[in-house]
């Protein structure tokens, strides 16, 4: 054999090296990386959860799980409606910034439309790095092949992609099949057939326990694949239309508002999947490797029953109500039992903590808004010091708009006059300190501004009319937006 | 030699190995592979062939190949325009949704407009796949070196770049040269001289003849090559100007009209390239494996010698005059003869159905709205039952539209009122059934507004003034297009 | 040792000699490769220069290298301001292409917001070629970390990302830190501290110079380094604010206007940091084989100490006085001396020029819209016969536009009338030709017309009001910007 035959089983006894030794690393690291459990649910009230301080509605094995994880005071959503809120957090970028500030268009089948695949969903870096997938419930964010779930991360998909579902598929189903007989085919997607994997499948459940029942399914199979697993299980309880069960109903006979009472029975079945999840877990031997996160995807609908106290206003507003969320991670593992978590974390966030956690690899160039806060979590202390998370709706002609830093927050509706909070101390928005503090108020209002440079116009519009008034308008007026109160500049 | 070693060859073989089958797999492939030759005409009106029932026309030619292959009664453009039309055609694309739904501008030279780069023609699927390819004619997809024939997919391109062209260059160039001695720059390009893969040539010949004596070089270039072949051959004839042969015209005393006159002369000059072409197709012995499609890429227009009957008006229309086109496709080998397929097509189906039978790969992530429709047209049946064929066009602050299902056609002109139409029994539009069918006209609006969410505002306008109306009626105004008749909702 | 391996051994002998064959390629390119200094001014008058004929002004350092060199006349820079200039400058393409067109936002911060990635610099391919980079002084060209210099083709850099900066560093960083303490964020970025490499500086020289000092340091680093190298020495001087040292304002006692004064002071600063890099580049023996660049952004600010003359305007006009600049090359082992080119010559020619000198690869399908001008510079002839420069500037509603051809230059501002200069033989732009010459206006104006629809929509805007205006006047009504004088078309 001459030199370079020689040469060659060198290079080649090095490869092999290599890649033992890159087994032997991700072997390790397979037994150490964490299942994830990610439970969203929709339009949930800050209050109306047990261990936020709901009385009448009963949540107890939530309440058990934040008890023994870390809950957070100060977490927030990107946006106070579903289908922005879900698509920031899955890109990790603000919606605005890719177009996805609107929910998506109401008419059926609008099927070049969802969130641009050139965002990698963090569902695909967890699957990129080694992880089974799973989603379960509601999607919300396209319907085409290349927006599906399982175009997007997910090995599996089970639920519906539109924004939303009759909660007794059983008897809504008939009617679906009824108007497709008769021939017609715009049909309202709530009462259309949940899928499998893009399939359609006959269910009978009341939806959320179906949800509870796939989501156990799930972890079965992920558990036979020895992978790491994520699961997103996203409820579409308390989300109308309110309907419950009777047995759920009768658990509240000291409920006398009818929304109310309807929406704690929907609130008690997420719990009682809950429950049935972590024992599942638990006799499967992985609850105590599995971080597990519970949140809406905005405030409560003060109009359908939720409750947001002490929060102001509810769903699509700026205000505290609708875009602060109840919210605990629960890690039997990893995280301290019984802490409260007070500093401002954002669902932004998760994108860059569950996939450092998973040790995966961010595609380059992708860019992302939040930060990985398990640091901070398990130092107590901040984890965005003298930094802004932002919130901003836009309404016909103007743009609601608001910036939380540390324990501030600088607010303007309707193009009203701005007002500043410390809602900190004052969480309900009461005391406007806009006066004693201008230079700070200008501070935010520059973040602001210099945020929203970086928006994309919207791909999309709920309907067509509000496409049309955002051009008719010359939107957006953020000269409006920003404009200072007099005085307030140095 | 060691373990290593041994390992490394039998992977080596392995390889080999593979490597010779491909070859085998390529081998046979090749031999079956057909030539595709796809004749487009321009502007050429529904009734002005012989195989759809012209009297005063002649095309003896094109009606024996229509006689021994399939035509097609409901076959349709993409758009009532040339230059969408064919932006659609190559993208398999609805020009709509990649922002080429208006003509080129008609200032020369405007260097970066043309159809996007990142769309994939499928001439360049066929040449990847080991096609042969030329182009030979009108282009009309934008002049830049990037948007050139030779950077698309074709190996070979004789033509002009330009919208149109004038019939008798060798009066047109010398029109020509004198501008440009003058010191002109911004000359009419339809005077400009024919090009050569991107080298201007010095044309004597009557266009459309010129072009199928290019087309028969082409053809002979191509089996020398031993690839399969496409030629993508695109008449200006029968567009304006009016301009034909003396002895083509006198071909028809017998027509009164003169510009009816000329157009028919012009015709007859296709008819005569296309038999030239057939018989050296089978002087080389490639007739029977070449599959020969026939068709334009829009309706005549009725103000300059063309009839459409029985479908209703023309060129720029959403009636079925403006896009439904005469159409056969030829192939002795793979074709069953003298069949007439009565069911929706697409000039937007060619791009998957040609690309499939070529063996090529079509890029990931690549989207296509139309259907491989060979399966459909061996059967018999509908390529898409329920499914909609979508056409729009924008004019100032509205849009027509129509949507084409099954049997039935939606239509708005004007933002008149909606009409619904059973083309198959009614091919000119005379019976409107709204009334009837309110449902029915309702389903077929929503599938036009879903469709129309994935439209992208146009790249470009034909002159400054539409892009600027376009602006200042803040289009689309969709609202407005898709306003559904009061109680057609349930 | 079998059949198979033979074959192996045999390609990899083939691969090992080809690499020894670039390596030697490589090394003979490396010893020809020149350095590249190349030196902007901010807000420089054309006149402002003694080789231009400044008698106030001294330069005699920057004159030795003009006379030594070659001076330029007609030298055009890509827009009549500093931020697309530069973008101009790095992508090779008008700023209008790439929706770069406007300065950056004033805000501090607009993170997002930066000349698009997609478009590679130069000094990238230059980088990747083997040059040692880098870049001292103004930026201007976004600040997020996908903008900053060190993530656009410069190993290292050496200023601020801002407009503009204070001159007298440490003063001024002592009123931003005080801002700081007393927690203020939005601090007006002139007074923010200098960088290297990402990393805050504590300077205290006077600005021009210690980017002198910064310049050489980088020439000693690269020198070391053994590659070539590429310096991009952007001075702020002269731009506002004016400050000078008072040495430098002793030289300047017979100027009586305290501006002009201060501003030949601050020219004079930048003279003697020009000599004391050449210096040192004669000291390392590198001076001969350094090709030496010198220009500015855009014209001269006439209120603010600036002379054009005998140009007509200044900076943010598309008269001559507005984007003509002073510019030499000197380049002892690759010019003659002492010549005088006198064609028109632009900013974007520097990206092919530069690149192609240092044997670098343009990325596929990147466009440029410049030209290699080293030939034509060899020879003396145009680079460009029978070919526009375009310059354009939005205003309110309308739009500022030239193009210069040959001697030519079609010009309109505000909507006036379409003036035509020679502006060889009157570069002042007093003797209006247009109704001598109504043709000869027409195809310029439909070369601008032409230019125009390759351009993208601006990405941002200066400040938000600007972006509002925008959108309401439906811009760009290229339409009334285009429009002929009657009577000049054919």
């Amino acid at each position: 054999m001459g030199m370079v035959n020689r040469h060659f089983i060198r290079i080649f006894w090095y490869a092999y090296l290599m890649c033992l030794f890159f087994q032997a690393v991700y072997a390790e690291a397979k037994v150490t990386k964490p299942n994830i459990l990610m439970i969203l649910t929709d339009d949930l009230g800050y209050a109306d959860v047990g261990f936020n301080g709901a009385k009448d509605i009963k949540t107890p094995n939530l309440d058990v799980l934040a008890q023994n994880g870390v809950t957070f005071t100060s977490a927030y959503v990107a946006h106070p409606f579903c289908g922005p809120s879900r698509a920031g957090l899955f890109t990790g970028r603000y919606p605005h910034k890719i177009g996805s500030q609107y929910n998506l268009p109401t008419v059926k089948g609008a099927g070049g439309i969802g969130v641009p695949v050139e965002e990698t969903y963090f569902s695909r870096v967890l699957q990129d790095s080694g992880y089974f997938t799973g989603a379960v419930g509601k999607w919300h964010l396209g319907e085409a092949r290349q927006y599906h779930p399982n175009s997007r991360g997910f090995d599996e998909f089970f639920g519906f992609l539109n924004g939303g579902h009759d909660y007794f598929p059983d008897q809504s189903s008939k009617r679906y099949a009824a108007l497709v007989e008769a021939g017609r085919t715009n049909i309202y997607g709530y009462i259309a057939p949940l899928e499998y994997n893009g399939s359609p499948v006959q269910e009978t459940e009341y939806l959320t326990d179906a949800l509870s029942r796939e989501a156990v399914k799930f972890i079965d199979k992920a558990k036979a694949s020895t992978q790491p697993w994520f699961l997103y299980l996203a409820y579409n309880a308390p989300h109308t239309p309110l309907q419950a069960k009777e047995e759920d109903l009768a658990v509240f006979p000291h409920i006398q508002d009818a929304k109310r009472r309807t929406y704690a029975a929907m609130v008690l079945a997420v719990d009682r999947g809950v429950a049935r999840i972590v024992d599942h877990l638990k006799k499967t031997h992985q609850f105590e490797n599995t971080l597990i996160i519970f949140f809406s995807d905005n405030g409560g609908r003060l109009d359908q029953g939720a409750s947001n106290s002490p929060l102001s206003e509810g769903k699509g507003s700026v205000m505290e109500g609708g875009y602060r969320t109840p919210m605990f991670i629960h890690w039997a593992e990893g995280l301290e039992r019984g802490q409260s978590y007070r500093h401002p974390v954002h669902a932004l966030d998760f994108y860059p903590t569950l996939t450092n956690l998973a040790g995966g690899q961010v595609p380059e160039g992708k860019q992302l808004d939040g930060k990985d806060i398990l640091p901070a979590i398990l130092s107590g202390e901040s984890a965005r010091p003298g930094e802004s998370i932002f919130v901003m709706r836009h309404r016909k002609g103007l743009s609601d708009v608001a910036a939380r830093r540390d324990r501030w927050k600088a607010v303007r509706v309707a193009n009203g006059a701005w007002r500043l909070f410390d809602v900190e101390e004052d969480p309900g928005e009461t005391t406007d300190l806009s006066e004693q503090y201008p230079k700070l108020l200008a501070d935010l209002v520059a973040d602001m501004d210099a945020w929203s440079w970086s928006h994309e116009h919207p791909r999309w519009f709920h309907i067509q009319k509000e496409g049309f008034d955002w051009r008719e308008d010359n939107m957006p007026r953020f000269h409006e937006t920003f404009e200072l109160p007099t005085g307030s500049l140095d």
